[in-house]
C-alpha cells in the first residue's frame, strides 16, 4: 500500500480530484491506481502516524501492549474455487496480514454482505470453511454482522474480516525497514491463487486444474521469527498485484534497490501454461499462501532452512537481494541473461481475485 | 443479536438447513430472521464463549487488559441522506457498538467495497465524513482496505468499520445483566434515522424533511458511566429493528419481563406523520444516535439528569422498567389504556437502512 513516489500521489502535493473522475476496476487492483487512491484520498484525510506507515496492519500501543490490527474485505468471484472458497480465504487473508508484523493472531470479526437469494446451503458451506480455517490457526471469531442487499445490488457474498494479534517482540518489522544486503526469501510457487480463480471464472480447462494456495501463514512465520529474530526486517504476503507489487512497495517504502533472479522462482507447470496462454506475467498474479521475507544476510540461510522445514515452505528459495543502488527500483535478471525493471502493476489484470 | 428462545433457534437443537432455503431481505432486518440465521448458523459454527454472549461487541481479555471489539458493515441506500451519509453512519455506528460496553473507543478500521463507476467526488465526500466523525469522537482510523466490484455487482459503496475500545471498568454490562426493578431510559426521540432514509429513498416529501439522528454516543455514555457506575446493567443502541428489537433482546437474554409506556416516547411530528402515512410502528424503526440504558432504580434519577445535561440527551426519558413477571416478554401500556405485547420484528420492514 505504499506511495509510489511520483508527484501525482505525493501526499504533500495531491492531484485535485476532478468532478469527472470515477472509480475504475483498476482502483481495486492493488497496483498503482490503488496506491494513488489511498495516497490522494485516504492517507490525506485520515492523516495519522499509524495509518501513514501503510503496512498491511496497524501497530497499536494500548497501555504499553502492542497489538496488530488489520481489515480486509473479500469479493472474490466465484465464491467457491479449486483449493478453497471465500470463507477460508477471508480468514487466512486477515491472519496473514496480522502475522506479517510478527504478531500472534488471536481474534477475528466476520461481517457478511449477502445478496438476497443466496442459497442457504452455500452460506453454510462458507461458514464451515471460515470456522475450519480459524480453528486451524487457533484464532476465535468473536463478533460479527449480517447485512442483506437486494438481488442485483451485490454478488452472492462479500465478507469482511478484521483481526487482532499480539506483538510480543520489539523489532521494527515493516516495508520501510529493508536494508541493503538483506536477502529476499519466498516460501514456494507463485501465481497459484490468481490463476486458480481466473481460470475457473472464465471456464478455462487445463490438463490439471489449478489449485489456490490459500493458507494461514501463522506457523511458518512463528518459525521465521524464532530463527531470524531482529534480523527479520520485513514480511509481506504478495496478494493483489503479486510479487511485483510487494517488491515495489518494499523498494519504495525503504528507498532501496531490489534485484531478483527470474530463475529463482518456482511456478507450477499448469500455472505457467495458463499464464503463457493468457499473456499474464506470473509475478503480477495474486498469491494467498505465500510471503516474502527480507532478512539480514547473516541469518538468511538459517531462516531459509526453517522455512523449508515447514509444510508451507518446502519449496522456499532466495529470490534476490536488497541493494543500495537505484533506490525505489526492482530489477530482474531474466533467464535469457537480460536485465529489466519490474514495474508496479498499473491496470487491472485480474479483478475480484480476493 | 440474542437468541429469541423458540425451539427453531435453540442452538442446541437447530432446524436443519434445507437445500431450498435462500437468503431473504428479512435475514438482514435485525429481527427474528436475523437472529434465526445467527443462531442456526453462526453461533453453532463459530462456537466460543465470547461470541455466544451475542452482545453487540466482543469483550476480549489480552494479558489482563479488557478490550471491546466490534464490526459492522453499512449498505445504506441512498448513501447520502438528510442529516448524514454512509461515512459518518459507519463511524458513529461502530463507535456506538463499542461504547455500549462502557469502553472508551480508540481505533477504527475502514474497508470499502466500491462499485465501478462511482464518481470520485462522492467517495471524497464520504471519506471527509468518515474523518470528521472519527475526529469528533477522538478515534483514529488506522487501517483500511479498498475493493472495487464490477458495475452492477454492488451498489455504489459498502463500508465496513471495525473498532477497538478499552474497558477500564469491571462491571458486567450486557444484554444478559438486566435485573427486575431496573429503569429503562432512552436519550430522545425515536425513529428519526429509519424514516429519514426511507422517505428520501422513496422520494416522499413532507412539510419538513426528516433528518437522521446519526451521532456518536461516546460523550453521553461517559457521563452515564460516571454517574451510574455499577448500577448501569445494560446499554444498547436500538438500530435495525428499533426499540422493539432491543427491548426483546434485553428481555430474552436476561430472562426478565419488560414493561414500557407508549406515552413516554418522544416522536417528532414529521416522523410520526410519515410513520402513520406508511403504516409503520415507530418502535420498530432504526435509530442511529439513541441508546437504551437499563439502570438500577436507586441510580435512575441521577443517570437521567446527567443524560439530560448532554447535547444528545436533552429529551431523555424513562420509558419503562424491568419486572420479574413474564420472562422474555415486552409489554406496552398504550395511550388509550390497553396493554399488548411488543413482539420481536419478523419480516423486513425497512431494508438497507444502515
Amino acid at each position: 500500500m505504499s506511495d509510489t513516489g511520483n508527484k501525482h500521489n505525493d501526499p504533500t502535493c495531491p492531484t485535485p480530484i476532478s468532478d469527472y473522475d470515477t472509480i475504475q476496476l483498476a482502483h481495486g487492483s492493488g497496483g498503482k491506481l490503488t496506491n494513488d487512491l489511498i495516497s490522494r484520498l485516504f492517507v490525506i484525510s485520515f492523516n495519522n502516524s499509524i495509518l501513514v506507515r501503510q503496512d498491511d496492519q496497524a501497530v497499536l500501543e494500548i497501555n504499553g501492549m502492542k497489538l496488530a490490527f488489520t481489515t480486509d474485505s473479500f469479493v472474490v468471484d466465484p465464491i467457491f474455487f479449486e483449493g478453497g472458497d471465500i470463507g477460508d480465504l477471508a480468514v487466512n487473508g486477515t491472519i496473514n496480514d496480522i502475522v506479517m508484523s510478527g504478531a500472534i493472531p488471536l481474534y477475528l470479526s466476520c461481517a457478511m454482505i449477502i445478496e438476497e437469494g443466496l442459497p442457504l446451503p452455500e452460506l453454510q458451506k462458507v461458514v464451515q470453511s471460515l470456522q475450519a480455517a480459524a480453528k486451524a490457526a487457533n484464532v476465535l471469531i468473536v463478533t460479527g454482522d449480517t447485512k442483506v442487499v437486494n438481488k442485483g445490488k451485490g454478488d452472492k457474498l462479500f465478507i469482511n474480516t478484521s483481526g487482532i494479534g499480539l506483538i510480543e517482540h520489539s523489532y521494527d518489522i515493516s516495508a520501510s525497514s529493508l536494508q541493503p544486503g538483506d536477502q529476499l526469501i519466498i516460501n514456494g510457487t507463485v501465481a497459484d491463487h490468481g490463476m486458480a480463480v481466473l481460470t475457473q471464472r472464465e471456464g478455462l480447462s487445463f490438463q490439471s486444474r489449478i489449485k489456490s494456495d490459500t493458507a494461514s501463514l501463522d506457523g511458518i512465520v512463528k518459525k521465521i521469527m524464532e530463527a531470524g529474530g531482529s534480523s527479520v526486517h520485513a514480511m509481506r504476503d504478495p496478494t493483489r498485484g503479486g510479487v511485483a507489487a510487494t517488491l515495489n512497495e518494499f523498494a519504495e517504502s525503504s528507498q532501496v534497490g531490489i534485484e531478483i533472479m527470474e530463475s529463482s522462482f518456482s511456478i507450477k507447470p499448469e500455472v505457467r501454461g495458463a499464464c503463457e496462454m493468457l499473456g499474464i506475467d506470473p509475478l503480477y498474479v495474486a498469491n494467498e499462501g505465500k510471503l516474502i521475507v527480507a532478512v539480514a544476510k547473516q541469518k538468511a540461510d538459517e531462516v531459509l532452512q526453517v522455512m523449508r522445514s515447514d509444510p508451507l515452505g518446502s519449496e522456499s528459495s532466495i529470490i534476490g537481494q536488497v541493494t543500495d543502488t537505484r533506490p525505489g527500483a526492482v530489477i530482474i535478471q531474466t533467464n535469457i541473461g537480460g536485465r529489466r525493471f519490474v514495474d508496479m502493476p498499473v491496470g487491472e489484470q485480474l479483478p475480484r481475485i480476493c
